[in-house]
């Protein structure tokens, strides 16, 4: 039986919103997500606001296996994260001792309040860490809370993936169709049609001479399904550019 | 009375969630709103599915004043985001009659079925359209259906944005803090305390040496009340900086 891992990530941050900063988590956990057989349904971005990130991950938890934050867990007043993921769960939140002593520790007299703040870890939280992150991220029940910063994120990601769960990996062919959209959507469609465990996806570019092109890229979990229907694209293309 | 107008964005695609293609709108959209004075509440990213792009519009639509969404609008059988509108209002969808012409204008004899899939426009929507643009978007109550190709999308902000209302554009400034987080973050909280109409956000990043640093960036709506923010905030780094 091919198990189907589900996943949603919540990514959190006024930055993002504004603009100010250019989001590159989400793209990057998605491949991850792809590439060790866990399906990302869901991606959410909401505001430094409590009551928000509480509804946002209430809402993607009971929906799906795990779901990914990234953002939030620094010494700054806008850092809220562990605090409303402690909500989230009903559970307190609290210096997780471990944490505390490293930073004892790695900062000695620098310790102070704002840095505390990043061992607030709530109840029943696994930690996420290593030597060369400075505030842990935190895996409580299905969620994994991350920092925002891409390289520690990159990190964690690491750290956490081999213990998660994963299901029967997408397997993904791409061939670029050197075809306007418009001229295979019919094809494409009958071909989609008669291949039902495959899915087809047609993904339009501008090529280097700012010509219309696309990408037509078939998924599936058997790499024989996905075979067929990639053979049958293939041949769709063949036809559609033999001498008239 | 500065009117406050907010918005979601929607990006829809398989592709997205794959990490196959790495989004560029939403980092796009988001500064573009902020520029003209448009808060970016909240983005969702959903799978080519109608139900799911059904539930998040209609989440999105009712919560704020503009919802922009981004992909699926093409000739071939996974575009299916004008059908998931029009069953979001409840309202019929059907080949409209100006973009018929104009395609069968365009297009002639290689005016095929995929093609005028590209003509259906739910009943009472605006086109967002131009010379340039092949398949038009379009505008139905607050939501704006665009593009997911960067540069086609890029084009319908610019048709659709001049007929947005707008609010008091959220004006915004940013210090570098040469500090690391963890020795800004108390007196930082401070005066954030004292300036309730002021945002201040601290975003941490590796600079070119892998150093941790932090940008401060101080938002308001009132020019004054930024200033006076910023003014405390440098003056803290001046204090922070100064030979001990």
């Amino acid at each position: 039986m091919s198990e189907i891992v589900t996943a949603g990530i919540l990514v959190i941050g006024d930055e993002i919103l504004s603009g100010r900063t250019k989001d590159k988590n989400i793209g990057f956990i998605a491949e991850y997500l792809t590439n060790i057989g866990i399906d990302l349904k869901e991606v959410r971005v909401v505001s430094d606001d409590e009551p928000e990130i509480v509804a946002a991950l209430n809402a993607l938890r009971g929906r799906y296996d795990y779901v990914f934050t990234t953002g939030g867990i620094g010494p700054t007043h806008d850092d809220i994260t562990a605090d409303a993921v402690a909500k989230a769960f009903g559970v307190n939140i609290d210096h997780h001792p471990e944490v505390v002593a490293r930073f004892k520790e790695r900062f000695g007299a620098d310790l102070n309040e704002a840095r505390l703040r990043m061992a607030r870890i709530p109840d029943g939280a696994d930690l996420i860490q290593s030597a060369t992150i400075l505030a842990p991220g935190f895996k409580i029940e299905n969620v994994i809370v991350m920092a925002g910063v891409p390289s520690i994120m990159q990190a964690m990601m690491d750290i956490v993936s081999p213990k998660l769960k994963s299901g029967v990996r997408m397997l993904s062919d791409t061939v670029r169709a050197d075809a306007r959209e418009g001229d295979i959507g019919g094809p494409l469609r009958d071909i989609a049609k008669a291949h039902p465990d495959a899915i087809i996806g047609s993904y339009p570019f501008l090529d280097d001479a700012q010509k219309p092109n696309v990408n037509l890229v078939v998924r599936s979990r058997d790499q024989d399904k996905l075979n067929a229907a990639m053979a049958d694209v293939k041949q769709m293309l063949v036809a559609l550019h033999a001498p008239k």
